[in-house]
C-alpha cells in the first residue's frame, strides 16, 4: 500500500533559497517572461511565484536557444552566479533545459513590459494573460496582505469567522438593487451584504466576521461601483458605543498596514507605494465635515443629507492639507439615508449613530450601531412604513435578547486601489463584473 | 479635533483573564444563558465569547436576583473566586448589575441544556437561537479552526489567494446543475466552482487559493448534499504528478489538526471529538478500491465507473479496518465521471490522473492534474461533443503557456461533519441552502 505523508521538498528551488547556493548547479522552473538576444548571450527570464529569475545563455550549453520561445515552461539546469545587474542581485547560467509546456500563440500584449500601456478594456478583455504582468499581479500579492491583516488582527481580537448563505429569500436592506434568481422555483435573491447573518451571530458568538463575496444590482456605471465585490465586514456586541467600531477599524487597518510592510515589501516597492500613517485617524461630525468644506473650498451646500462624490473628495482633501491624515471617520449620517436597523442618536433622531471611513477622499467603509431592542426595531420598521414579512428570522434573534452592537463593512477592492494610487477600481479587482461586464 | 488610534482596552475583562484576578472586584459582560435557583444562592450563567461564567448571587448584593432573566445581556460587578466546581474553576461573586438590554420573549427552546435533543429541522428553523447552545456554537468554532488551518498552511507553501467572481457566464463543468439568473438582461450563472478561474491563475502565481461560496442547483436531498457551501480549493503548477496534489492536501490536512489541537481544544473537549491520525493517507486506485471491498465484504460490482455511497462507506471501513486509517486518496478515476479538463492516464486514458479524498466513508475532496496543453484541451472538448462557446477566456490561458498543473475542492460543510461524527451535513452548516430550505 502507497502511503501519502506531506509535502515532499523537492529538488526544484524557488527564488528566495537560491542565495544560499551560489557556485551550486541547482534545479529551477518557471515561464519564459521574456528572451532577450544581446549578442553572444541571450537572457531568459523566468517568471515564478516569487518574480522574476534571469537565466543566462551562453555557448557552453547542451542546447541551442532557439529551441526556446516566449511563454513556454521550463525546467532548467544551471549553475547559481552573483550579479549585481540581474534581478535580486542573482542569476542562473542555465547548462540543460527540460520544455514543460508550450503555448499554442504568441503573446499578442507585451506582458514582460514593465508597464503596458494599454486601456484598461484591453487589459480586462485580457486579463488571464494581462494578470501575468509582474506589476498586475503584484496588486493582487497586495490585497491578499490586506485581507491577512484584517483576519488575523479580528482572530487575535477574539473574533469568529463565520460563512453565511449568499443565496436568500429576502435582501438585508431592501430596495431594487437586488438580483433575482429562480431557486427550485422559489423566488431568490443574491445577498447584498452579510448584514442580517452577522448581527444574528452576535448573539451566539458576540463577534463575528466574514470576508466574502456581495452582490448589487446597481446600475452605476462609474469608476467605484461594482456589482460584485469583496466585503470584509465584522460585527461585535458589548460596545459602549460606536466609536468602538471605529477604534476596532483602526487598529485592523494599523495591522493591515503592519502585515504589508513586514510581508508586502517586494510588491510594494515594484508598485512604488508608500503605505499610510493610521497611527491616529481623525474622525468629524458629517454635519462639521460638511461645513469645513463649504467654508475652505468656497461651496455651497447643496443636499445637507448627502456626501456627494466631489465632496468627499474634497473632505479627504482638508483633513491631508489639515492633520496629514489619509483616513477620515465621519460620523451622525442622517437617518433618512440610512439603512431601517441602524441606531438613531437619543439626542437627535434625525442623525444616526453611524459613520463611514473614507481613504482618500474614498468611502471603503460603512458602519454604525444597530438598534438592539425587538420593541424599537419594531417601531423603525413601522416607521419607515416597511414590512416584516420576510425578517422572521432576523426578528427571531432579537426577539430572544441582543447585547448593545455594531459593526461594518469594507470593500476589499476600494480600499485596495487608493491604497494603490489607481483611479479605477476595476484596476484592484481580479475579474470585474460591472453593467456591461460578466467575462472573463 | 477627536482622533480614534486603535482598540482601547476595557475595564470588562474576559474569562481568560480572570485567574490573574482572584479577589480583585472586576467587571464582566454577557448573556444570561440560565439562572439556577439553588436555596441562599442563585447561579446566573453568563454566555460569553470564550465560553460559561458562573456568577452566584447572595444576599450580599445590592440588587434583587428577581430582576434577571434568561436572555438579558447584562454588566456584572463582582469578586472573583476560585470554585472547583464551577465551569473553568472561577466564579464571579456579583455585588451589582446593570441590564444591557432584554428579551421581549420567553426562549422558546432550552439551549443552555448541555444536549438539546430537538429534532434537526426544529433546530434549523430556530438558527438565530439554537446556534447560542453551546456545543452548537462549538462545531462553528471549529470550522474556523479548519479554515485557518487549511489557509495559513498554503500561505506558507507559496500560495496566493484569491478573489473570484460568484456570477458568470457559463458554468466550468457545464450541465444542469447550475443556478441561472438575470444580470441586467443577460443570462448569467452562479458559479458552481472557482476552477476556470483557479486555473487561470494558476498563469498568473504558480500556486492559488480560495475559500468562497459555491452553487450547485442539484435536486439532490440526501444527508451529505447543500445547494450552497464553502468550497476550500486550491490550484498548483509545476508539479510532476497529481500525487503533489494528495501530497499538498496530507499536508493541509495535518496543519488542520495541528491548528485545531493547539487553538480548538476546548471546543474538542465540548464536543468530546477526537482527532483523526493524518500522519500517513492510504492511496487505493479506484478499480482496485472496488475490488477490495467486494472481496472483503462480499459485494457484487454494479458499475464499475462509480462508486456508491455504500462503496464509499465500505471503503472507509476497509482501510479503518486495515490500516486504522480515517483518511483514503481514492485514485485514477474513470475518465466518464470527471470533467474534460482532468487529464487522461497516459497509459490507460479511460482513466484520469485524478482522486476523491474519502474521510470515514465520505468523499470530502475532488482533485487531480488537469489538461495544460491547449491542442489537447481543444482536442478533448471536441471528442465530448461539446463547445468552446463561452470559454474563449478560459482557453485564453492555455493558448499563451500553461505549466503542468492541478488542484482540488474540499467541501468545508463535509469535512467539519465527519470530523465531529455528525449524520448530516446541515448539522455543520450555519445556515443550510438546500431543495426545500431558503431560510433563515
Amino acid at each position: 500500500m502507497e502511503f501519502l505523508q506531506g509535502v515532499n521538498r523537492k529538488e526544484v528551488k524557488e527564488i528566495s533559497e537560491l542565495s544560499k547556493c551560489v557556485g551550486e548547479t541547482v534545479k529551477v522552473n518557471g515561464a519564459i517572461h521574456t528572451i532577450r538576444h544581446m549578442g553572444a548571450v541571450t537572457f531568459v527570464v523566468l517568471r515564478k511565484r516569487e518574480g522574476l529569475l534571469q537565466c543566462v545563455y551562453n555557448e557552453n550549453a547542451d542546447f541551442a536557444v532557439s529551441i526556446l520561445q516566449e511563454a513556454d515552461t521550463i525546467l532548467v539546469e544551471g549553475v547559481v552566479t552573483l550579479d549585481e545587474k540581474a534581478p535580486g542581485g542573482i542569476e542562473i547560467l542555465m547548462t540543460s533545459v527540460v520544455i514543460l509546456s508550450e503555448p499554442a500563440e504568441t503573446m499578442p500584449i507585451p506582458i514582460h513590459k514593465w508597464k503596458m500601456n494599454m486601456a484598461l478594456e484591453t487589459n480586462l478583455n485580457l486579463r488571464p494573460i494581462s494578470l501575468r504582468n509582474i506589476r498586475e499581479r503584484a496588486k493582487f500579492r497586495i490585497q491578499e496582505g490586506i485581507v491577512r491583516g484584517f483576519r488575523d488582527f479580528l482572530y487575535a481580537e477574539g473574533f469568529t469567522e463565520i460563512h453565511t448563505p449568499k443565496i436568500g429569500s429576502k435582501g438585508a436592506e431592501g430596495g431594487a438593487n437586488i438580483f433575482k434568481l429562480d431557486y427550485f422555483h422559489q423566488p431568490a435573491i443574491l445577498e447584498q451584504s452579510p448584514q442580517f447573518y452577522k448581527q444574528m451571530m452576535v448573539g451566539v458568538f458576540d463577534r463575528v466576521f466574514e470576508t466574502a463575496p456581495v452582490f448589487r444590482a446597481e446600475k452605476h456605471n462609474t469608476k467605484r461601483h461594482l456589482n460584485e465585490y469583496t466585503s470584509l465586514d465584522f460585527e461585535m456586541g458589548y460596545i459602549d458605543g460606536f466609536e468602538d467600531i471605529m477604534a476596532m477599524e483602526t487598529g485592523a487597518l494599523q495591522n493591515i498596514m503592519k502585515v504589508l510592510a513586514k510581508d508586502y515589501q517586494k510588491e510594494l516597492n515594484i508598485l512604488q507605494v508608500t503605505l499610510p500613517n493610521v497611527d491616529k485617524i481623525p474622525c468629524v461630525r458629517f454635519d462639521t465635515a460638511k461645513e469645513l468644506v463649504a467654508e475652505k473650498y468656497n461651496r455651497t451646500i447643496r443636499n445637507p443629507y448627502d456626501l456627494e462624490p466631489e465632496e468627499e473628495v474634497l473632505i479627504g482633501q482638508y483633513f491631508k492639507e489639515e492633520f496629514d491624515a489619509d483616513f477620515v471617520f465621519v460620523t451622525y449620517y442622517p437617518s433618512k439615508k440610512r439603512p431601517f436597523y441602524a441606531m438613531d442618536d437619543p439626542k437627535d433622531p434625525t442623525f444616526t449613530l453611524s459613520f463611514d471611513c473614507l481613504f482618500r477622499g474614498m468611502e471603503i467603509t460603512t458602519g454604525g450601531q444597530r438598534i438592539h431592542d425587538y420593541h424599537k426595531l419594531i417601531d423603525k420598521i413601522k416607521r419607515r412604513g416597511m414590512t416584516e414579512e420576510g425578517m422572521d428570522h432576523y426578528l427571531m434573534a432579537f426577539k430572544h435578547g441582543m447585547p448593545p452592537h455594531g459593526g461594518l463593512g469594507i470593500g476589499l477592492e476600494r480600499l485596495t486601489m487608493k491604497l494603490l494610487g489607481e483611479e479605477n477600481v476595476r484596476e484592484t479587482t481580479l475579474f470585474p463584473r460591472d453593467l456591461n461586464r460578466l467575462e472573463p
